[in-house]
């Protein structure tokens, strides 16, 4: 078999194809991986509308997807014997990064500005077998279920958001229950968050957060939200904000729920600039610290995730509402579009 | 009623008394407390015991215990609006600090060099009634059970041990399962630990610490802890130690076990000065970071507290093994002196 | 003597005005304090010009004026012996706190949502004595200027703007050169900077900025910044961006000139909520943090304020830019308004 | 020329031997280093002496040292673009890590288990060449003079020691004046420390410890330190203690006069075991954190040495006690045997 299925971008304009292409050879430093398992991104759901992002960024042809996971089967000429070998079960940082800039040599290469991420600037996943460095392949426990190691990727940038401000006994407040969201729900409360809220416009949404353990899932359409969210915390502000929307009202809203002296992680990207930001009063006065947060801590994030996994202290398998096989990419996709989903899950070679 | 009843060392030696005292009044700054529980700490025995260091610190005729809850019954006349009033259930931190000095200033209370200690350098807690200032009370929420609102003050010692490390993800080994050890366990459970080891000399004991969350519960003088304690953690180092024992063997044992660059908080006083130590080879060159605790951080460890027993993540109960009315000290003292105990409650007027 | 000088604001609308009051008896929480030496602020310029802030917040009759130092001449029934006494030579922390809340109990007293301030809320210092909480009472070294130790209130800004970022061997961007933004030009280098550059408007105060150490002092409307501040940095971006201007340009080029993973601590107040402003590009998928900064650590501030000035790798006289007796407030007042000024002292009695 | 001068450990034994060996070619991943200058650390004269340590670790034959800075002159064939290049001047970290490892992957590359050690497990540098894996090449700035280039490596375990505990506006006692001891007063003072103390029994050291910027030097052997000390610091206890000696009298002195809730840095390695050691007294009840330090933090450490040098506010020159040719490298390595030197650089090829 020389050849294999994949989902690509072929064209400047929106839709993806699926295509034969040939199974690439692993570079010197690479590891070629038979996907078993990869979930999709709102970042491919944005490739596939072709946004104004994708077009800046996307030169088809491009195999796309980048959350994934599967089995070694070759490695290259130059990869070591301490690193990951063939039969080895991976899932891989989707941050190609370049090790000697400053960022990397300081522990921050997460925002290496030399950055190549897969799927978007280099091949991607879905298909049924991908080439990655050896550096971006990170072992899984055998026990590990493939639906949850492909998740990994995304549910990294979860755990980035929460880890990045102490949660020992803080009162939570999350807006947005999309993927990630969700995801930071549990990871607050595995890394001892007392009281945990969210927010979120989707009843869906709304349900699966309480499904996976918030205490109170509010909906600013229905809701008096700052009342509810105020009354759960015994009247008070909360101590953190984890702000997984995108959207500026709850952004606002959620720095003014926030106590002085509070933390705030910021992962949601908003669709434009902000206006009429109270920096001021949101902020400066209010002695708040506010964390941009972008990509995993390499390698921390993927420790850490592996830990809560192992101890079975978060359970993404409620997170995973949707699997098809790969061959389905379209209704996969739309579906996902859809804002009807958790995440889902999509296999090649069914 | 101007008259209480007592348990109070009345002169140097061995052993305690019952007596009848005048209920005390309330300083200026301070509270009056109406006890409705009160446990009994190490301390408490060594004082009993009339050790070395109670010759050394303790002025008979002194009334003893530190740990307790109940219900302020009278306040000075200097207290203020916004400070703990009649009527509030309260437990009190044992630790009466300047408030003045650097340690005080810079948050670390803890160690302030001034400290006065509620029944032991000040009249304490094992009567029906106590005055303490107004700063070292401490208000619960109305829900905690009285035996567990006198436990904290004792609960804040593994708190602030558990809580001087950062446990996300981590494997941590926790030498000694007595009331602190135990308390560790499900702390550091609540704050991200992985997987818990731990240790004891005593089958009671580690007993205790499987029924509050220990992963492993080993006995140096049956198992092979290294072994053991290794394989528990897929064969590695552990990334936290946490000596909650005192025994030098304990944490000769614990650092060994403890992987370069991890970090290692010390509760537990032994009996001596240390012989035989391998500064160089268990701490400096495997770049290792130790963790003296003292006391309770003033107030972080409280806001963690009431925050780990408010969201259910940690329970007391299982911990608390025995329970006494006060008139009934001496068998309280002696089972607790008997080392088959976790925490024994005691309660005045029954 | 039983009456003193003072300035004051007499009633709602601009201005001040000098009066005579009675000397006032300190109440038995606080001390009287022989006043030495006062500073103008800008929140005074604010007040003395009645903006709209001020007509929220100022409720007169009111002696305002919140930095100085001078000797306690008496203090209140109920200061102990261990708290600051007659003839102590002291400064102030302007803000006073309510000690009871969250805020205050964690370490956050600078963000007390209680807070009460000397010169806004309660009577000032601009004055011959005022009375003042022993709590917020600082002894001075006896060999401290007392210009020096009037500026401290102010100078604490500074050094909270600068600690809550590690400097050492990091590059710095310096935006605004206000006496706060001066001031914190050699606490930087004091805390470790390598490379500070700075940038204002005003071609005298980038003046006063090369005086106190900055190593290149850009001018927005004459200079090319961007390329200018890059160069001095071997062509990188800063590690580190204190905004201590208030102008939003400022901010925003600022933030465009911080390292991916850089941090950023903002003391200036924006003349409004800022608009178009990119919270994705220049904060989250850069992984930015923000500080905001208001008033000084309770009590961290402090001791590293008396640290750098009894070491003498801070010397603020430079920025001490002009002298007035009391009685020629008005000059002084509209030598501050009119920019081209550093700190401003004041001397009552003369 | 194919063959070179290096100084080396021929045999299992003490002392060196001056040897002619061919130029080693670079391995794939490996630069060959043209040596311009290169330095003694402490651990040459143990494995001159043939200590126990080296007769347990040293293969003969060997090239020793570990110090050095020269120019690339050829690099193997899997070298990256972006990484070091023929040309570039350079200094080495002398562990070789695995990269790897969980210590690796997590920022703790300085206490890698796999580390190898150049002029330990690897041919070292006291010779007019050294070929070292490419990832441990660290480009200096043109204009650093070769005999600081040289001294980084160690220059960097006092970096990292001082770099540990936070200096800002702290009192410091140093307790050994040996080349780490001395130069981390510099080190200290730039980051932020107000008062600097530091101990020895050589009158030569004390001498290199006031030049290089020690507030007070004192000789245990002739002051009252503890007197002495105390009375620097206004009569307080330190608030950090830099333990550089190895001396377990210093050690034990240092924590006696470390305050509580301080903290240690350990880089010193006592000759043995610690008998008699107060863990109780000196650390878990005064709340003290120790930090054993080894090596130098992967890459922090050479960042903040790169911005202490060229901002000048370290001078490691009157450091350099000696100079000499390679050629004289017995009376070299003799004149570091005496104590009675700060750091000795010397020089390959003349």
């Amino acid at each position: 078999m020389s050849t294999m299925q994949a989902v690509a971008k072929m064209q400047a304009g929106p839709g993806f194809e699926l295509i034969r292409e040939e199974i690439p050879p692993p570079g010197p430093r690479e590891v070629l991986v038979k996907v078993t398992a990869t979930s999709i991104c709102g970042t491919d759901v944005h490739i596939y509308n072709w946004d104004k992002w994708s077009q800046g960024r996307i030169k088809p042809p491009l195999i796309v997807g980048h959350e994934f996971t599967g089995e070694i089967v070759e490695v290259g000429a130059q990869v070591r014997a301490n690193e990951p070998q063939v039969g080895d079960y991976v899932s891989a940082e989707s941050h190609i990064v370049c090790g000697v800039c400053q960022q990397c040599k300081l522990g921050q290469g997460h925002v290496c500005p030399n950055t190549r991420i897969i799927g978007v600037d280099t091949n991607g996943c879905y298909a049924e077998y991908i080439t990655i460095p050896v550096e971006n392949a990170w072992k899984n426990p055998p026990q590990m279920a493939p639906q949850v190691a492909s998740l990994q990727e995304n549910f990294g940038n979860a755990v980035h958001t929460v880890s990045a401000v102490d949660m020992r006994g803080k009162t939570v407040l999350i807006t947005g229950c999309g993927p990630a969201g969700l995801m930071s729900i549990p990871v607050a409360r595995a890394f001892g968050a007392e009281i945990i809220v969210t927010t979120d416009l989707s009843p869906y949404r709304l349900d699966l957060a309480r499904k996976v353990g918030a205490d109170l899932a509010l909906n600013p359409r229905e809701d008096d939200v700052a009342r509810r969210a105020q009354d759960a915390v015994r009247g008070k502000s909360f101590d953190v904000l984890l702000e997984m929307s995108g959207a500026p009202a709850a952004l606002i809203q959620g720095l003014h729920l926030l106590k002085p002296g509070g933390e705030a992680s910021l992962l949601g990207l908003a669709p434009d600039t902000l206006d009429n930001f109270d920096m001021n009063n949101l902020v400066i006065m209010k002695g708040i610290t506010l964390h941009g947060i972008a990509g995993r801590r390499l390698w921390e994030t993927w420790y850490q995730m592996r830990a809560l996994l192992a101890a079975k202290v978060v359970d993404l398998t409620p997170i995973i509402t949707h699997e098809f096989p790969l061959s389905r990419w379209h209704e996969a996709v739309e579906t996902m579009a859809s804002g009807e989903s958790g995440k889902i899950v999509m296999y090649p070679g069914e």
